[in-house]
């Protein structure tokens, strides 16, 4: 069975996902890098997103790296894919460079369609603007008999939690409180029935939160 | 130096203090015990809350009992007093019976004034209408030496917190999506910078978070 996964996915302490004032400069807003700086500290982090040596290596480090193995498509959301108007730029290729973290099919969400753009390392971008029940079965399509990634911002995430389609969620609660942004849990009242909820902190000071539903 | 303190002040993982819908039957509304079921499974909770023996005697035991300590005074707000509308019962005197889990003077906030009410176990209930800073003073003054508990619910905690009042901090983080409530942490913003941040998550799927101020 292809399961729909969310991975890495970090919250404020009062539950907001990225901060307020995204830009090209500031892609997370006024919460500049504080919810992942756990994740660039972990090795997993240093080797495959800055491709530098050493990090750490115990829990965020095991957690961070569980985010590929078994993953055959990512889907995103348009605000993950670039700052605010990145529709407007033909040009814009995602923040990744030549060679994006993906190395897969990836759909971003989005009502701007374009022509889906081939990247270096076996990831390419393709636009859709779909439901995210459709989104999620042309991502399973593409990810032959592997997972899904859904991979952010705070709006996506929320919206295929609340279609019932994830089936695993990982989120790291970072102790500190962004106070505005966008915020991950509105509307899940009563979410935790419906999963297995596992809770463990971290020396680092992060708190891992993972929610997996019994049946999987 | 007396210090103001909150302890074991549970809240979801979506941020609310309590519920909706409080009342007499239902003290956190649609809460109902899931916010306090990890306090009243510990061994000091069952003792010096329930009457009973048993209970556990690990993180969660530890943390709760460090609520009593050198506390020679409590301030809470009104809706922890008592359900909305208590101040029209001229009987009202609290929840916990003739023996409330205070034993020190207790300040309730509240509009309505009434004289003090002495109960046993060596609790006073004193009903005050002042600024937290002023009420903090009065409590401080009763408390001779010792400390002031901060005890509650969410919109006065977050009232003194922001009035920067609050030397210690201990939050609970229990992992269930409550939706809908009271929220503690709105316009907190950056409110660690100003403590120490320690968390801890605990075998019963709670995750201890401790905010003590770097100087105390």
């Amino acid at each position: 069975m292809s399961l729909a996964r969310v991975h890495n996915f970090s919250v404020s302490l009062d539950g907001f996902g990225t901060g307020e004032g995204l830009s090209l400069e500031a892609p997370f807003g006024h919460a500049g890098h504080r919810l992942h700086e756990w994740m660039f500290a972990t090795r997993w982090g240093r080797s495959e997103l800055l491709g530098q040596p050493g990090g750490s290596a115990g829990i965020d480090d095991a957690l961070a790296r569980k985010s590929t193995p078994g993953i055959g498509a990512e889907i995103m959301g348009a605000g993950k894919f670039g700052p605010p108007g990145w529709h407007e730029d033909p040009e814009w290729k995602g923040w990744w460079g030549p060679n994006p973290p993906f190395h897969t099919p990836t759909f971003i969400l989005t009502h701007h369609r374009r022509p889906s753009i081939e990247m270096g390392g076996g990831t390419t971008f393709h636009f859709i603007d779909a439901s995210p029940t459709d989104t999620l079965e042309t991502a399973r399509k593409a990810a032959g008999d592997q997972d899904v990634r859904i991979g952010g911002g705070p709006t996506m995430v929320r919206d295929f939690v609340t279609a019932g389609l994830v089936d695993h969620m990982h989120i790291v609660v970072v102790p500190i409180l962004l106070g505005r942004g966008v915020r991950v849990w509105d509307g899940l009242e009563g979410l935790e029935t419906g999963y297995d909820v596992e809770t463990v902190s971290s020396p680092s000071g992060v708190t891992h939160v993972t929610f997996s539903r019994a049946a999987v």
